[in-house]
């Protein structure tokens, strides 16, 4: 049996440094869990003139990733540089030369999950990837092993901390959207380019993995419904309050006996959820199974250590299944085929805001259009609007299908009295 | 490679007929995550005359644990039966048999741990018991698996759902403790003997278990310092409310270099932190990594169908490494000898409630005495009391060592001016 484990590092942004910190810091307690020494032999780097801070003075830059994917003495690849096509081909030769890898790249996961999937396992090799969901919680784990003898039915993510920081800034201190989006721009929380964040690409992709592992189907980002919180109104987060809930970005995945439904919205949560209380930068996923009820995994979604920590855990995992000779073993392919739900099949009720003409029988005509597709109002409030012949609404339906919604919401235009839409958000009941 | 693992089962209360429930709903994926058939044979009962609804008509049940401990078929033993020393003799045949076992017995796990691990890492037989501690919350695989890779410094749990139960409905209802007790018990939440739950016994089970596998050093009951919630006052918990503070039973483990602290205790809890807004029978578990920061798992903690779902997890893993050919190395000796802090070295805010009497210079008379000790306090409330001789205090300190307050707290007897002392509750920071 090895008693030296020799690892390949592509990438020494802030991550790949965290990564290097806490192999430093915790070598004796990692000594001890896996019985052998971990070492990093290579790192991959853009820039080999770029001065550096390695202490390990044994390992050796290089800006050629053969040196690392060929290298017979290299048994795992920890792949932290980010990016898509040109890190898939790299893994991709690592896995046909026997590495073992480990990858918190979620972009690399949720689009080429599959492929990469296939080959480690042809070629019994580990590939874990804790870090690509939530940083430094464990939820992939939780739901593979923890959860593995139960039937999920429901998971609900804040799962990217960007848009979580943003909401809970304009929730508590009143400050609208592009100015918290500009003082998180300044704080490095948030991106120069915040698209993949602020309109949920991000966390799509996380739901995405999720809902792969979650309900065993092999689903792809395509299958989606993504909606941001791009340009989101402080007004709606403060009619929420009101009415009792707190405003989210949540990743919803529901399995029943229709299918599956995985989208990303803006989303109306009772104030009493476990989720509401979620904020700040901090992710949590909540996950609701047959037998086991509520459970939630709560903690920061980024961040150099929590996400090096998530890294490292699965280093030591790969590290454990090669000195016990189990490599490859993990990975379980998907049991089911993809059963996306339909439009008719997705219940869930709505919160909208809209601006009217203040005129008699309005509200009237309004409710009359969602009756015909037999949707009625749970809570209606209405407000003056700044326009004196104006008058501004808040509805929350009864539960209704996505299908029925948009049909409903499309024949609002017909009617003359309605000025604008302001706004559609998904509510979620307390469950 | 074995095609069909055999299970002996040990109880068919509750958690037992969960286990055979959740391993017949969920056959053909557990058959796929595991590759094989998982088979009850044998139940061990208490009274075999008793009629049971038993779907299997293979499974055979028996009186005597010998048709358990004893059949060579029989693979796996699963402990749902409770109790300690008459379990712990069948556990330890069974494990001298060669058998693995998942146990969901804390009381066992935290008195004699010790032996049942020494016994089965010298067997090779696995030992899993993650449904011992917060019911269907995978925290343990969390801790030894997930956050692997870090340095644990805190874990707060509420780790016992009865009290916490109890302590919700005072918060949210205004009701007394002897009120909510008894409603407790005839809704079955809290037993007819509430000890072990109430005076914070059980907890302290569930956080030496905790304290063993986040520090990996070999804790028993004996190092917790244990008060429960008896006969709490509403009054307290009112005030705390007013001074931004949430009260909870937690369970407290702490390691700096001083050494480890653990202790469950009656606590003010700041009403923005994560543990705060953990209500009713529900369980959580916070844990402060140097590394991951803050992360909170949160759940059920009890309950047949949750705690069955952590036997059943841990019985795929059972499976799993049986079929991997790894039984037996999932058990990592604790890598350190205890350290226990002393008082000195246990450092924590204190709330006081009490009575004194109205007199000119009791105040001066009163901080004096803590000043003697470098004990100062944050916030101080006097408050008329029923009595018009008689003023009402409320103190919260800056941080004390335990042996400094200790101190402090004996000396207040030579205080004329103080009626009683009526409650002292440990104050958490929100960190």
């Amino acid at each position: 049996m090895k008693d030296t484990i020799t690892v390949g590092l592509l990438g020494l942004g802030t991550v790949g440094s965290g990564v290097i910190e806490i192999l430093e810091d915790h070598k004796e307690s990692i000594q001890h869990k896996t019985g052998c020494n971990v070492t990093i032999k290579t790192v991959l780097v853009n820039n080999l003139s770029k001065p550096r801070d390695l202490k390990n003075t044994s390992t050796k830059l290089t800006d050629r990733y053969e040196d690392i994917t060929q290298d017979p003495e290299i048994d795992v690849v920890v792949e932290v540089m980010g990016g898509i096509d040109h890190t898939l081909t790299i893994l991709r030769e690592a896995i046909e030369n026997g590495k073992h890898i480990v990858t918190a790249n979620k972009d690399l996961v949720a689009q080429h999950g599959d492929e990469l999937f296939e080959a480690s396992y042809r070629n019994k090799c580990d590939l874990f990837y804790e870090a690509s969901v939530a940083g430094g919680i464990p939820i992939i784990r939780s739901i593979l092993d923890g959860l593995s003898s139960d039937k999920i039915r429901k998971m609900m993510g804040i799962v990217n901390g960007t848009t979580n920081y943003i909401l809970t800034k304009m929730t508590k201190e009143g400050v609208d959207f592009d100015a918290v989006l500009k003082e998180a721009q300044e704080l490095g929380f948030a991106e120069a380019d915040p698209t993949a964040d602020v309109d949920g690409l991000d966390a799509a992709r996380k739901m995405t993995i999720l809902s792969i592992l979650g309900f065993s189907m092999p689903f792809n980002l395509e299958d989606v419904e993504i909606k941001g919180i791009r340009g989101i109104s402080l007004a709606d987060i403060q009619y929420a309050e009101q009415l009792g809930y707190s405003v989210k970005l949540i990743g919803v995945a529901e399995h029943d006996d229709t299918g599956v439904a995985v989208s990303v919205e803006p989303t109306l949560l009772p104030i009493e959820h476990p989720l509401s209380s979620v904020n700040d930068e901090y992710n949590a996923v909540y996950v609701y199974g047959d037998a086991v009820g509520e459970t939630m995994f709560y903690g920061p979604g980024a961040g150099k250590l929590p996400t090096a920590t998530a890294v490292v855990s699965d280093l030591i995992a790969v590290v454990k299944s090669l000195r016990l000779g189990t490599s490859g073993t993990a990975y379980v392919q998907p049991q089911f085929s993809k059963q996306v739900k339909e439009k008719k099949d997705q219940l869930t009720k709505k919160y909208m805001r809209l601006h009217v003409h203040d005129q008699p029988g309005m509200l009237m005509e309004l409710t009359k259009i969602f009756a015909q597709y037999g949707i009625s109002f749970d809570q209606i409030i209405q407000r003056e609007a700044d326009k004196d012949d104006e008058r501004e609404l808040m509805m929350v339906t009864h539960q209704v299908s996505e299908e029925d919604f948009q049909r409903a919401y499309n024949d609002l235009e017909s009617l003359s009295s309605i000025r604008s839409v302001d706004s559609v958000f998904r509510v979620e009941g307390s469950n």
